[in-house]
Parts: structure tokens; C-alpha cells; sequence
């Protein structure tokens, strides 16, 4: 499977990392064998190349700070913009893991139109095309008989999609709850350790959680694009950010942490998601409630079904090698 | 998918009930339909239609006692025992869910057997033969080309091994660690609410949860069960009884509870699996152990992997449309 990852940040290397360290075991166990044959980054070059690029010297460059240290090699040609990779390069699947747009979701959109125009099934770690066009992508995808996958926009690589459109399937699922933002579930985890929240905002800074503008996450707008995706693949239902309720959790004090404490329970930024709408809302839940117990950057959801009851899972909600790991099981699921 | 159902006590019961109600939504979406062409109980008779048996008449003779009350109908064939019923019926898929032995597997070791030999497909709920025999069923499979699925021997149609066999497929699973025995949970959770261990075993018992005998579940020996499936599954490792340090809760005292409690821990009936052997120990564990908020008959899993570090699956471990369900996510797969 030859692999154009367009974006090449800590996502893209973070696949590309695991293709080298596994792809022999990954060969030998599934028969799957992933050859990265263009790179596309916004401001430090592009490459292709198509009998594949070399993983180790693709990170050396990238780790000096661009693509123009790749090593000259005969049959290599840089400098192609992304949409030109994309439709020009012999790729079997687009990887898409550019930075996400919640308001228009380019350009990854066009990237999108590109890859199923040129053949290409997609596999996407930004939630902008999957929250702002998915129904479209899917009816795309199905008139050019490819694959669209996004197991990494929600919870990174955690199953999350995978477990409500696959393990799930038979169950009816009526609602999902989850807190699907690192940065803020740590930021009320310390909270609730006695840290204001400006120091704990800061501290999620310094550990990487957090952008420097953190707006998206504390603002509720990081977990809302994963509502109105899961939205999207759970019910069908496209939602747009002006149909939710959105609160983040820049309001919630030191008094209102120690007040739910005080009475046995815990705020947390929860997102639900049914059949009629989607929410972000801080709320306060029971210990009881396994979503209480998930702690620090932790992410989790709750699925709601018919045979099943509640069924709960709980793991890491971003990271390199989680989030590698995210595209890298959709790329098995598309070589099956 | 023609299905020959061996057991019909709560499970398959669950499971008929399901087909039922869901027959028709299950093929509009997946194109999956399935037939239970035979029944067979152990002192409630027999029946075997090779043109499918009517649910609804199933579950009538069933609720009056005795499948000798379903209806006459042309080519019913009655009283057939339940190796003629797999050798001699036209069943696509055995489903075995009669009564677990850990000592023997017998006699559903020996239903297996004859399922393969006869060209069928296993799916699981008893935990005997998966426990005891694994491996040898599995080269017995694959010489025959038939698949055998056992996702309710675990967490009952919680996706457990789907989510470690599946989901995470590409990760290195190092250890699993979790609740599997819903009585034990239940009971632990009603001493920490100040419930004696005679009282809370009572009450599991009027639930349902636990057996009149409940050596099995208080001794640690089901959630043993389990384990030994876990460690074939994920390792390939077969383990005996004898090989694993097995402790039930019999010993638990209201005071160890209470010191645990002003600890900041609780007391969980632990399974642990890693390749080099496991263990069945109660486990005094911090609430900040996604393990320690599951309550009551709830069980969970934490696999340990390298790529996404600890991911927990939380759901039901029992119930009768929760394991009739995890029957059916088995056929899924199957007739995919």
C-alpha cells in the first residue's frame, strides 16, 4: 500500500515512526506492508518518490527542519505543491493530517476531492472534512469505490469509531458521552488537586497539552468538532457548530470544584451526542459514573445501546504514537 | 447462516429473542440473516427443522418447560440428541452455549469435535473447551477451514476480545488486567456501602447474580476461566488451573474494607494475564485506577500496550440480551 501523507507534523511522523519499527512485524502478522511515497508539508517542502521514500532519512530531514535535507536520490521530485502530489503521485491512500479548520475545513477538503477524483482512499486525522463534509465525502467516496477512515479525530488512536461502527454493530447505540479534550479534563483534574485555574492552564501549556492559544480546547470548540463527527457517524446526522449548545470550561472556579467535591461528585467537560442534537457542557457527575474516574489528559466515551447497556472506554486522547497509531489501524482496515 | 443452537437456557434464549426482534433491521443493514434450524437441551428435549424453527413457537414451548410443546409441523424431526442434531443437521454454525466445566469441557469438547468434523463454524459462550483446549481446536479449525469465535466467554457481548483481537490489532498487547466476575464486584461494592459479606452474598444471590452454589464466582474460579481464555487469546499461551495463583474473596473482611477505604482504595477481584502467566488475586487498587470506578456487576478490562498505553473497555459481564449479543457479533463476523 503506497501511503502520500499530506501534513507532516507530530501525527504524520508519529505513523511514520511506527511503519519503521513494525513494518516487519506488521508484514509478517497481516500481510500488510505501507510505503510512504510523497510527503507534503506546509512550509518545509514536499517529496515524492515512487518506489518509496526511505523513513529514516524522511525524519532526519523533517528533525533538521525541512524536507531539502532528504538526500538526493535518482527518481525523487521535490517541490510539488500538495494538491499536485496528490493527484499526480501513484498513492494508494491519502493520509490527511494537516492542522484542523472547524470553518471551512480547507485546505484539507480539496485535498479530499482530490484523493477520491484521483483514486485514492482517505484516511484523515483532522476532524475539519469529516465535521463540516462528511456526508458529501462518503457519497464521493462511494461513486469512486473508495474508503473514507477517521478512527484518529476522536480520542486519537483509542477505538473509539472503531468500536461503535464495528464491535458495536447489532446494538442500537441511542447516545454517546464522553470527555474527548485532554487539555481541559487536565486542567479540572488539577483543579480539583488545589491548583487555580490560570496555574493549571499553564501548566497543560508547559506539558505540551495545551496550545499557546488555547482557546479551542477550553472554549468546548476541540471536543464540539468531535460531537458533530461522531454525529456524523453514529446517526447520520450532520450538525453544524451553530445548532449546539458549546460551554467550555472557562467559567468553572475553584468554589464550583470544591462544591461538587462536597457533594461526592466531579465536573467534568462532558460531550453527548443523540439522534436529536449534541452538546459541550461542564457538568457535574457521581463517582459512580465511570466517566468521573477518568483523570488528567485521559479521554473516554460512553455508548448508550439497546442489548448492551452502557459500555465504556477509557484511553489516551492524543500523543504521537497514539495518534500513529490511529491512522496506522485504519490503513490495516483498508488493506484487508 | 443456518444456526444449530446447543443450550437454550438464558443465553440462547437471549440470543433467539434477539433474531427475533432484530432479524429483519440485521439483514436490511449487514445482509445478515440467520436461521435456527436446530435446538438442542439437555432434559427438555430436541428439535431440528432443516427449513428453520419459529422463534416465537421456540420460546412458548421453552416457557412451558418442554420443547415438546412447540407445534407439529412437517419435517421436524424430535428427540435426536445432540451430537446426531450437529453431525446430521444442515447448520452452517454451531452455537454452543450449554453449561461451563473446567475440569473436562465435556461434553460441549466433544460438540465441538463433532461441529468441525461435520463442516461447522463454532461460536461460544461455554468457556470450557476455549479454556482447556484452544489450541488444539484451533489447528482442528483452520485444518477445516471453519472459524471459531468465543467473544461472550469474556465480559459476556461486552467486545472485549474483539476490541484486543480487532481493534488493536498493530499494537503489542503486554498485559491485561480487569473485573471479570460480576458476583464478586457486587459484593465488594456492597461491603464498602457497609454491607456484611453473608448479606451482599445473599442479595447477589436473590438478584441472580450468584449461583445457589457460588464456589465458582466467590472462589475466583470463573474469573480463572476467563484468564486462561485471555492468555490464549492474546498470547497463545495455554495455562492451567494449577498453574495460576487463585484467590476468591471469601477471606475479605468489612474491616479490610474500611482500611482500604481510609487509604483512598478499594478491593477488586483482579485478573491479571501477561505472557509469562496469570493470576486471580483481590487487589487493593487506587481510585485513580480506571479499574477502581467500576461498581456494582459491571466488569472491565485494561489492556497494556505500546502504542496507545492503558485502554479500558467498561461494560456489562452478564445478562441475558448482553451475552445473546455477544453470540450474535460472533455470527456477524462469521457471515462477513
Amino acid at each position: 500500500m503506497k501511503l502520500a501523507l499530506i501534513g507532516f507534523g507530530t501525527v504524520g511522523q508519529g505513523l511514520a515512526e511506527i511503519l519503521r519499527d513494525k513494518g516487519a512485524e506488521l508484514e509478517a502478522q497481516s500481510g500488510f506492508r505501507g510505503d510512504i511515497v510523497a510527503v507534503a508539508t506546509q512550509r518545509r517542502g514536499t517529496l515524492y518518490h515512487p518506489d518509496g521514500l526511505d523513513i529514516d532519512d524522511l525524519l532526519t530531514a523533517i528533525g533538521k527542519g525541512h524536507l531539502d535535507h532528504y538526500p538526493d536520490v535518482l527518481g525523487l521530485t521535490r517541490g510539488w505543491d500538495a494538491l499536485t502530489l496528490i493527484k499526480q503521485s501513484n498513492a494508494d491512500v491519502m493520509v490527511e493530517s494537516t492542522h484542523t479548520n472547524l470553518e471551512t475545513a480547507q485546505p484539507a477538503l480539496d485535498y479530499c476531492y482530490a484523493a477520491l477524483d484521483s483514486g485514492k482512499h482517505i484516511v484523515m486525522a483532522n476532524k475539519g472534512p469529516i465535521a463540516l463534509a462528511y456526508a458529501d465525502l462518503k457519497e464521493r467516496a462511494r461513486r469512486a469505490g473508495k474508503l473514507i477512515r477517521f478512527e484518529a479525530t476522536v480520542m486519537a488512536g483509542t477505538p473509539s469509531i472503531r468500536l461503535a461502527m464495528g464491535a458495536l454493530r447489532g446494538c442500537k447505540i441511542s447516545a454517546a458521552k464522553g470527555i474527548l479534550n485532554g487539555t481541559t479534563n487536565y486542567i479540572l483534574t488539577q483543579m480539583e488537586n488545589g491548583m487555580s485555574y490560570a496555574d493549571a492552564l499553564g501548566q497543560a501549556q508547559a506539558l505540551g497539552y495545551a496550545e499557546a492559544d488555547p482557546t479551542a480546547d477550553v472554549g468546548g470548540w476541540d471536543a464540539a468538532g468531535k460531537a458533530i463527527i461522531l454525529s456524523n457517524a453514529l446517526f447520520d446526522k450532520p450538525l453544524k457548530l451553530r445548532d449546539m449548545d458549546v460551554f467550555g470550561i472557562t467559567h468553572i472556579t475553584a468554589a464550583d470544584v470544591e462544591a461538587a467535591k462536597n457533594t461526592g461528585e466531579k465536573w467534568k467537560l462532558i460531550v453527548t451526542v443523540t439522534p436529536e442534537g449534541a452538546s459541550v457542557l461542564p457538568t457535574r457527575i457521581p463517582l459512580s459514573n465511570p466517566l468521573a474516574a477518568v483523570s488528567g489528559g485521559t479521554n473516554a466515551i460512553t455508548y448508550s445501546t439497546d442489548l448492551l447497556g452502557d459500555v465504556t472506554l477509557v484511553g489516551a486522547g492524543a500523543g504521537r504514537s497514539q495518534t500513529g497509531f490511529g491512522l496506522l489501524s485504519d490503513l490495516l482496515e483498508i488493506g484487508e
